[in-house]
């Protein structure tokens, strides 16, 4: 069993695999607390996945993998010829853990198509194979980091919103993968991150990914980015995505679309990175991508407190949708496709 | 003395006059309690400015006006001659208690000024002059209601920002006095308002405002506004102004200017509604207004207990700049300036 896992050079993984065990940062804790919880048990990843221990999809496709690992190792523990059934059980669990989240069956389906096949004790393969899926979406990570940091000129000032980094992915990550490139390359001056209500993963998340990883952040309130765009120099906006239509049109975390529109009436640029796997090409354009509404109680409280009066309401969206042609680049591992539209995204996918 | 303050339709009341003392509205405690301080002196008034009991620049004038009565009834209350030297203490107090709010020293110097040529008992003419500040504002307040409300088209839906309402100001307030007319007159369908961070002013002042008093209201995240404005019909964006300069740039919380970018892409109207006090002819353009910037705590914590991690920085501009040219209507007591520029609104202040 070789080391795929390339050392986490963030200073803390999301998911990691050590000492016979995978582990999680408990992300519901930071930035309070850095406790990891140690699971032993695909039970015990199931629930840690449900109980949003470990968020972003990337990061959960991979967490699941190492729980598919941990099933077959206790199911074939004794030996027991009729290891596979308890095994099938123990991954339709993983794979019910949370259901929306599109990696989580990739991984699971892509580990139980390997055991099928596997004579004898099935541990090594699969936990290599969970490795490999962690290293790849690394790999991933690194070069859309690369081709995006090219992208950036010197003494750069970005924004980034929500968290689209080594938090959510196996490593690195995807837009906070760009900004790190850049700042190796020494490109970067400025990093600001807008809080992203209502759930603050800018405040929560990506101001403690950046700082623990030694890069300085400057967290920004949502209705203070135009303001912030007006007054100083900003080159890049870098966020990620949830989904991308055919078109380039992005599906990405609420707030997304007002930082593309006040990029485009400032001057600055609007950069997307996501991998492959978030292209969506039966939907031909943002139309078609439905928006998720949310409970507004996330609205109307804070920190179990209510702070909006009894009886007032709230519209509490969870994505926005930004058209393609506010976008300047999306970057993924297979390239960069600048001023995207259906037929450089359709040449890109191939 | 005659009753001047015109009883409250809104149904609460930000500063009052009854039974011989001043009440203040702490909105502090808004929205979880509704609870009225009852002012007896002018020390407990200016402390009451100090800890923002009430804010608001109108507000915070009226509630000054009714602490220099409550000084001249205590000063005066043996009959001592001498009444003006300890009656000149506590209006020195009272104008120290938040140096920045213009009309505190304003209202405060009002009444000084005609105590000076006051003979005898000087508590019922102050009283009465206090009654009349609160009366103007209140009655500029329901014309510039008036005024804005014919605007606003029939089945309007529209958003305002941050709390431009009774609540700061002698009642009836100055965006959302346009709003409670436009509600009056049956032209309104919908009202959105933005939770406006750091300090949630949308969230929890005016959602509790509007529902306090009949007027339905959906609360929407400030990075959440472009989102709403893209896909479902806004008419227009009612603000209120901090500070207005001779050409129409106005000054205004934090969110104003993204509020004003995104009415202009998406084909909403966007006014201002503010007293001509709000006007400053010395100053040409907004550029020579300074935003004031304050501690990055504000956004760093959230209700005490830290949000971001330890070392993350941040950037809090209070207010921020819109450009007359993304204005449509500015409306004060005096009259509506449409597409303001420095010749429209010199007409205005004539």
């Amino acid at each position: 069993m070789q080391e795929k896992v390339q050392a986490a050079d963030e200073g803390f993984e999301a998911v990691a695999w050590r000492d016979d065990a995978a582990y999680l940062l408990d992300q519901r804790l930071l930035p309070q607390r850095e406790e990891y919880l140690r699971i032993e048990t695909a039970a015990a990843m199931a629930e840690a996945i449900g109980a949003m221990v470990v968020r972003g999809a990337p990061a959960i496709g991979i967490a699941a993998g190492y729980g598919v690992a941990l099933a077959a190792r206790a199911a074939h523990a004794g030996g027991d010829p009729g290891w596979r059934v308890s095994f099938a059980a123990e991954c339709a669990r993983l794979r019910a853990a949370r259901p929306t989240a599109v990696n989580l069956g990739w991984a699971v389906d892509r580990l139980v198509s390997l055991a099928a096949g596997l004579q004898g004790d099935p541990f090594p393969a699969l936990l290599d194979a969970a490795r490999t899926i962690h290293a790849e979406d690394i790999a991933a990570n690194r070069r859309m980091g690369d081709l995006g940091a090219a992208l950036i000129g010197p003494d750069a000032a970005v924004i980034t919103h929500c968290n689209a980094g080594a938090l959510a992915t196996g490593g690195y990550g995807t837009a906070l993968g760009v900004i790190r490139s850049a700042w190796r390359d020494g490109r970067i001056a400025r990093i600001y991150a807008g809080e992203t209500r209502p759930w603050l993963q800018g405040a929560r998340l990506t101001a403690w990914e950046l700082q623990r990883s030694g890069l300085p952040v400057t967290l920004v309130a949502d209705g203070a980015m135009a303001h912030l765009m007006r007054t100083r120099r900003i080159d890049w906006v870098v966020v990620g995505a949830d989904r991308i239509a055919a078109n380039g049109d992005v599906a990405n975390k609420i707030g997304t679309y007002s930082l593309a529109v006040h990029a485009r009436a400032h001057g600055a640029r609007f950069m997307v990175a996501a991998p492959l796997s978030t292209f969506d090409p039966a939907i031909a354009d943002g139309a078609a991508i439905e928006i998720e509404e949310r409970d507004p109680g996330e609205l109307l409280q804070l920190g179990g407190r209510r702070i909006a009066a009894a009886g007032a309401g709230a519209w509490n969206p969870v994505f926005d949708l930004t058209p393609a042609a506010l976008i300047d680049a999306i970057v993924t591992e297979r390239g960069v496709v600048e001023r995207p539209d259906a037929g450089r995204i359709a040449r890109l996918l191939g």
